[in-house]
C-alpha cells in the first residue's frame, strides 16, 4: 500500500449527486470530494449549497472513525481537509440498505401507517440503487434472481446495519436526537472483503431534535423547512461534543 | 365436525371480487360461491361473465384435490355443484404470496427487466392485502413490524408455495403450459393450523401456452386481449386429461 502522504488524486470516476469520486495513485484507495451540492427526490429537486460538503464530509468523517473504534470496519482512511476524504475503494453492491426505528419516508406512504410510528425492534429494507429504475424497493430472492447480491451478503449486510444502527443510537442519544431512519452503502474492496462504505451523514439518515420535534436532515430540504446548512453545522456542533466522537 | 351432508349455507360473511364467502352451521366450514365476474387493477376494471364462476370453481376444486394427493394439505373440503364448494375455515394472512418462474407483472416492470427472462429458481414476494394501499409490495422485517405475519410462519408460507410450485409445474408441463407465476393465500384454522386457502385458477396463475405463446389466464381480460371464457374452459379441457389429475 502507497504511504497515505504519497497519495495522488487521479481521475474522476464518477461525479454522482452528491460526491465525486477519483482514483489515485493506488488502486485499493479513492478520493471522495464532498460537493456543496444537495439534491432530492431521485435529483429532480437540485441546490448548490455553500458550506453543504464540508459539514456532510466532517460528520461522515467523525461517524466512520467512530464505528471503526466499535469494531464496524469502514471504508473510511482519513480527511484531508474540509471537503475531501480517502477511502477503502470498493466495488459498490448497488443495494441500498436501510434501517428504520420509526416509520417515515416510503414506508409511512407505502403501508399508511402513522408518521414516526415506533416500531418494536428496528426494521431493515432494500432497494436497488437504480436511478433510471428510481431506487425500487427490493426483496432478497428478487436481488439474488437479478444477481444484485448474495444471499450471504445479504445476511452480513443486515448483521452490519443493525450494528451501525446500534451505535448511531447511542451517539444520537447523547445528542438529544432521535435516529428515525438511515441509509447505507456497502461494497466489495480488491481483496474480497465485504466493507461498509459511501457516506453516514444528514443527507442519508432522518434525525429529530427530542425537545423542538424538528428535523435536523435532510427533510428540511426535501421539505422545503428553511436553510439546510445551518441544520448541519448545528448537527456538526452537537456531534463534537459528544464524550468518545470528538 | 358437522358431516358433510348436513352442512348448510348461513350468512354471507364477505363478498369479494371473485368471490362471496358464506358461513355454514359449521363454525370450521365456509361455503365458497365463485361468481360470474372479473376484476383487474385492484378492482377499477370489473366485467360480469356468465361461465367464468364454473370454470375456476372446477379448475381450482381439481388443483386443490392434486395438491392434497400430493402431501399439500390445503382448505379444500368439497365441490358442491358447478359454483361452489365448502372449505375449512380460515383467518386469512393478509399477504398476497407470489412465486415466479419467468419475469412479468410487476416484477418486470419494477426492475426494467425482459418479459418472460427465466429465473434460475424460484422467486418469492409477498405483497400485502389490503385494497386501500393496492397491494404494496413487502419484506419480512415490514410485516413483522406491522404484525401482519410472524417470521416463522412466512418461512412456512415460502415453503409451502414453492412445493405448491413444483408441482403446480409439472400439472402445467402435462398441459403443454408455462407456469410464469402465481399467487397463494394461507391463513389459520380455528385450531390454529398454518393452511394453503383461497383459490388457484386462470384468476391468480400467470400461463403461457406453449406453442402459441398466448396468456391462458386473466392477462387476456387485463390487456383486453379477447374473450375470457373460452381461455378458461379450453384451460379446463387441458386440466381434466391430466393423468393423475382427472
Ligand atoms: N469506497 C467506495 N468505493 C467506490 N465507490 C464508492 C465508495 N463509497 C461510495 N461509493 C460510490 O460513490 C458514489 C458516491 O457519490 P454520490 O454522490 O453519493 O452518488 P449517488 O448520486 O449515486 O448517490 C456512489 O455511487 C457510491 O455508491
Ligand atoms: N378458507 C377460507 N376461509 C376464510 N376466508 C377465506 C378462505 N379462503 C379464502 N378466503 C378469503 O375470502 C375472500 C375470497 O373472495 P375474493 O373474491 O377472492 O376476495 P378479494 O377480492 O379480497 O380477493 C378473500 O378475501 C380470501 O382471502
Ligand atoms: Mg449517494
Ligand atoms: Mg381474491
Amino acid at each position: 500500500m502507497t504511504e497515505i502522504a504519497d497519495i495522488e488524486k487521479k481521475d474522476l470516476l464518477y461525479k454522482g449527486k452528491a460526491k465525486e469520486m477519483f482514483t489515485t495513485n493506488d488502486p485499493d484507495i479513492m478520493w471522495v470530494h464532498y460537493m456543496d451540492q444537495v439534491t432530492a427526490f431521485n435529483g429532480k429537486k437540485k441546490v448548490q449549497m455553500q458550506g453543504k460538503g464540508q459539514t456532510n464530509c466532517e460528520i461522515s468523517s467523525l461517524i466512520f472513525t467512530d464505528l471503526a473504534k466499535h469494531g464496524i470496519e469502514n471504508h473510511f482512511i482519513k480527511q484531508l481537509d474540509s471537503n475531501n476524504q480517502l477511502v477503502k475503494r470498493v466495488k459498490i453492491i448497488p443495494l441500498e440498505t436501510v434501517v428504520r426505528n420509526f416509520a417515515s419516508g416510503s414506508f409511512e406512504k407505502r403501508y399508511g401507517v402513522k408518521h414516526l410510528m415506533k416500531f418494536e425492534k428496528p426494521v431493515t429494507e432494500f432497494f436497488y440503487k437504480s436511478d433510471e429504475l428510481d431506487d425500487p424497493f427490493i426483496n432478497d430472492f428478487d436481488a439474488e434472481a437479478l444477481n444484485i447480491a448474495t444471499e450471504a451478503q445479504m445476511q452480513k449486510i443486515r448483521e452490519i446495519a443493525l450494528k451501525v444502527n446500534d451505535r448511531l443510537k447511542e451517539i444520537f442519544n447523547d445528542m438529544d436526537v432521535d435516529l428515525v431512519d438511515f441509509k447505507v452503502e456497502f461494497g466489495i474492496t480488491n481483496d474480497g472483503q465485504l466493507l461498509l462504505a459511501d457516506e453516514i451523514s444528514p443527507d442519508s439518515c432522518r434525525l429529530v431534535d427530542r425537545k423542538t420535534k424538528k428535523s435536523l436532515d435532510k427533510d428540511v430540504f426535501r421539505k422545503g423547512l428553511g436553510a439546510l446548512v445551518p441544520v448541519y453545522k448545528e448537527l456538526l456542533g452537537r456531534l463534537e461534543k459528544v464524550e468518545d466522537v470528538k
